[in-house]
């Protein structure tokens, strides 16, 4: 039997997986897989987190749950035991015990939120096993493992989801709603990125998870490494949806253009003693990194990376048309023919007369969980498709054209800002893929 | 005699002139060249506009005039002459008739405010002549002309000013004073542009001035034929100031990409009758160009033009440094340690308390002239430099590099967006120049 809120919840998530069956909207739902029994791999700081917002749900099970970390483990298998569910099986012998979780063979899926290099190789370990993937967003380490993951979901007809929740945002979703009715006419240019003062998480790191010998963690060492945006999806992902990337549109190249280097260290010499280590870090990664990012169909995209400086955090976004445009910065919008002439209106009045549908109802039954409520979103979309044996939305083809933009912003710079080719990760699918994401 | 308005005009203006000599600061300041006389091209709408500032001056005359309407010229020589000084006389002889004006022996220097594609070769003719030369914004037609234009300034020995008015408005001049005390640490990046809806000015032409033969004026007739950044200074002025653009630093390449061209025929096609020629325009300039340029310090520039589609207007101005960002969008400023965390403050608090010296004397004597007074201060800055023999700001080096960005736009989005080097128009010189916009 269902309750009246899991009823609402599957009926609001139905409507986030793609390619929804009509019979879902029905009182009495028959579902191909009613309970979803999921795997954990990375139980830290996001990982448990995303488990938190998944115990909200009911019919998901929670069999095992990988970690290096023995106090990782032991809360998520503690949050799990306290929702009323069995105590799961930890997993916990060294960075590849993840494998061995891999082969048990009562799990539909694993949830992935460990370091951003591990992401792409463990998606597509899963993939091989068999196991739907939900990934968290990071750079992808090379155009190759991109490569790699399609041919094993498409090898594996496995569902691979990027677990991006900027889709899901509601200003986001508003947005992408006023772009599909034409609002802003044909669209031309969209900005974004991702731009926020990060500097004292880069320099010493989170102090959990696996750290440095020299202090620090992944984050720390990305940026000592690479010059490239290593952090491209947030900002991306909403203006790929209103450019339907890979679903009649896809990116053709990319040329990518940093600053010099002088924030981190700046940062570490006024708020580090003098003898602290990270005063001799040389960093890789240029201050902010400017991606560019020509469209098939003539628009482009202007993504930045900014995480070095001090400044107001901001996503960047912009979507201009040819009837109008919108700003995150300015948070307003200007649409020919109803904002008065040359003026911004406040975005809040369209947001509300725009509700995304997912979101009117998603507000009825109540927002939870992290990000303003978009991590449930995302969640619930892949547990849905899951449960109904359906598409997941922000696909592999998302996935990995999304997190290429690290490899391929690296090899642009490193050639002097030449621009280089997008690979076509649909290999010409695009050109027949219809645009799915939260259409009911 | 000088009377009080001349004598503090004049004490306001010399400090705009580069290498201020400490007399001038004196009440009784002995000017090497009291009397200022011009000669004008183009008086159409802008020259106009210019002319009718320049007339606020004293101890400038206007002995020549050149256009080819009639009715500009009888109204420019009117105002000369309401002013109270001698009628101007009229050069009307077909479009190079400014080569007989520039024969006269009695013109220090000659204004231009012409279409733009004669504003170089014009200012060449000018100096070959030994005039001095204040010319006009617009785009280069290639970087030869602009080399050409260099060297002649050079061999000539005659100063050569571009008529930038965007260095000196009052928001930028204050942001400049803050960047030049170190408010926002070490500058990492800039953003800036034209950002301007101009369709039906684009489509149409002005109905004023030489119009073509199927309607429109040289802002058609650009659009129409170039794809690039075909207005790039306004938006790049005031940040080659912060950034010490030829005076220790320099452009060093440049690449341009450009959006499909959907704008101008989506408002033909909205607003003009069917029958209307410009709906057969084919327009060659994408909607938005966007040039990133690499500067030799480390920085880069990202430089929007956006004329052909509806949006309130902007310069996009940002300037981003260890220390702190400014945004002409969100009109903030956000400053380490002094503006509350992860924060925007307005700007307006900022604009009054660190409102650069020149306004500050601007602000006593009274603002006039168009462009909310900036238009007064970069005409002072040229009549004083003339009237001190002392080097002119925004000088040819600034103006061939600023212009140049149009044909090195253009060459690079021909080009697939590959980067073009951007050429040292100082040929080395850039190295030792020192800064010297309102400095005092």
């Amino acid at each position: 039997m269902l309750n009246r809120r899991t009823f609402a919840t599957r009926t609001l998530t139905a409507g986030l997986a793609a390619g929804i069956a009509p019979h879902l909207f029905s009182a009495n739902p028959k579902v191909a897989n009613p309970e979803v029994r999921l795997g954990f791999i990375g139980v830290g700081g996001r990982g448990s987190g995303l488990l938190k917002t998944l115990l909200e749900m009911e019919d998901v099970q929670f069999p095992a749950i990988c970690d290096m970390r023995e106090d990782n483990l032991s809360k998520a298998q503690n949050f799990v035991e306290e929702s009323g569910r069995p105590r799961p099986e930890a997993y916990q012998r060294g960075p590849y015990d993840f494998k061995r979780l891999l082969q048990r063979d009562d799990l539909d899926g694993v949830i992935i939120a460990t370091p951003w290099r591990w992401h792409i190789p463990m998606s597509i370990a899963a993939l091989e096993a068999g196991k739907a993937v939900a990934c968290e967003v990071g750079p992808a380490n090379s155009t190759e493992e991109c490569w790699d993951l399609v041919r094993t979901a498409e090898a594996s007809s496995t569902p691979c989801m990027l677990l991006e929740n900027a889709c899901y945002r509601r200003n986001m979703m508003s947005l992408l709603h006023i772009v599909r009715q034409g609002l802003l006419g044909e669209i031309v240019q969209c900005r974004g990125g991702y731009l926020h003062d990060l500097r004292k998480r880069i320099v010493l790191g989170k102090g959990t998870g696996i750290s440095l010998p020299t202090g620090g963690d992944y984050r720390t060492r990305q940026n000592q490494t690479r010059n490239a945006d290593i952090y491209p999806t947030h900002g991306l992902g909403p203006l790929a949806q209103a450019l339907n990337i890979n679903r009649g549109n896809r990116f053709v190249s990319l040329s990518a253009h940093s600053t010099k280097s002088r924030g981190l260290k700046s940062w570490t010499q006024n708020n580090l003693p003098r003898e602290h280590p990270a005063q001799d870090y040389n960093w890789a990664n240029g201050d902010i990194v400017t991606s560019i990012i020509q469209c098939q169909n003539g628009e482009n995209i202007i993504l930045t990376h900014d995480c070095a400086l001090p400044r107001p955090k901001s996503f960047d976004w912009q979507i201009q048309g040819t009837q109008g445009i919108y700003s995150e910065l300015v948070d307003g919008i200007h649409i020919e023919g109803r904002s008065p002439g040359h003026k911004w209106e406040p975005f809040a009045e369209y947001q509300s007369e725009f509700e995304h549908p997912v979101w009117k109802q998603y507000l009825k039954i109540g927002i939870r969980g992290g990000h303003d409520g978009a991590d449930f979103l995302e969640l619930s979309a892949f547990v849905e498709a899951l449960r109904q044996k359906q598409p997941v939305p922000l696909d592999v083809y998302d996935m990995a054209s999304w997190m290429a933009i690290a490899p391929l912003s690296e090899q642009s710079i490193a050639q002097g800002n030449q621009p280089v080719p997008f690979p076509d990760f649909t290999n010409g699918k695009w050109m027949n893929r219809k645009p799915s994401f939260a259409l009911t």
